[in-house]
């Protein structure tokens, strides 16, 4: 059943349900053990003095449930001399997968990139995870083969 | 012969002389081809009205001469729901290395990030840049095989 659903911007409201979906995807990654963040925090760090990201969510048309997220902030290549967007988290409830929502959230983060006049739109993926390569591939995405990441957790 | 030199941030004045920088070090890695940038762009996302972008530089105590550079703006992680430093470029000229500057700018922006309650410190090395892995690791480090960095050029 497809279901009947739009992208908008995240307001403060959305904030509590957006952390509940960060919550999910450490779940479906995983990683649960690494969350130490609080929904406080994150509706400082969208909503507060100084904001250093963004969300656009996915609802249903039906009941206005938020069934998907894209967090994301700004980041920057020196060749270019140039803002581009950096997508942190790109999440959608395992129950609403295989009906264009993701693809929906990406697009429209394209556009507003696009909007922006950025050079790059930039995101990271776990090497085997297959289906989710092949998807971003199929967007339209180089996946970089040489680079890694390098962390320090302070 | 060991360079007395001294690490502090980028002023205006600066800004000519980092984006020389920063076309040595896409002759360095071979990627001059993709360099797009100028020098007026750079000023502006470094100290226009809306930055997006900070610098620390290594400048040389006998006659000021920038002899390195790391360029880096704020990331995120919603799993901490607490921002980090993303180090964009590190760059020491070739004939200056081997000396500690190298060093000494990343450990100053470590020092950043803390001081500013940072969760992670990160950036990309390439995968056949032993060398530099080797030395990234001795920092205290995390190499994270698993990741690869996904792009749409605009």
């Amino acid at each position: 059943m497809q279901t009947d659903f739009k992208i908008r911007s995240a307001t403060v409201a959305d904030v509590p349900e957006i952390f509940n979906l960060i919550l999910a995807l450490a779940e479906y990654e995983k990683l649960s053990a690494q969350v130490t963040g609080n929904v406080e925090n994150l509706q400082a760090d969208l909503f507060g003095d100084r904001p250093c990201i963004e969300v656009i969510v996915a609802e249903t048309e039906e009941n206005q449930k938020i069934i998907g997220y894209a967090l994301f902030f700004t980041n920057y290549s020196t060749f270019l001399t140039q803002r581009g967007i950096y997508l942190e988290d790109l999440f959608v409830l395992p129950e609403y997968r295989g009906q264009g929502i993701g693809k929906s959230l990406l697009r429209r983060l394209i556009e507003v990139a696009k909007e922006r006049g950025c050079g790059r739109f930039e995101w990271s993926v776990l090497d085997w995870n297959e289906p989710a390569i092949a998807f971003y591939q199929h967007m339209g995405a180089e996946v970089l083969p040489e680079w890694r990441i390098c962390r320090i957790s302070l």
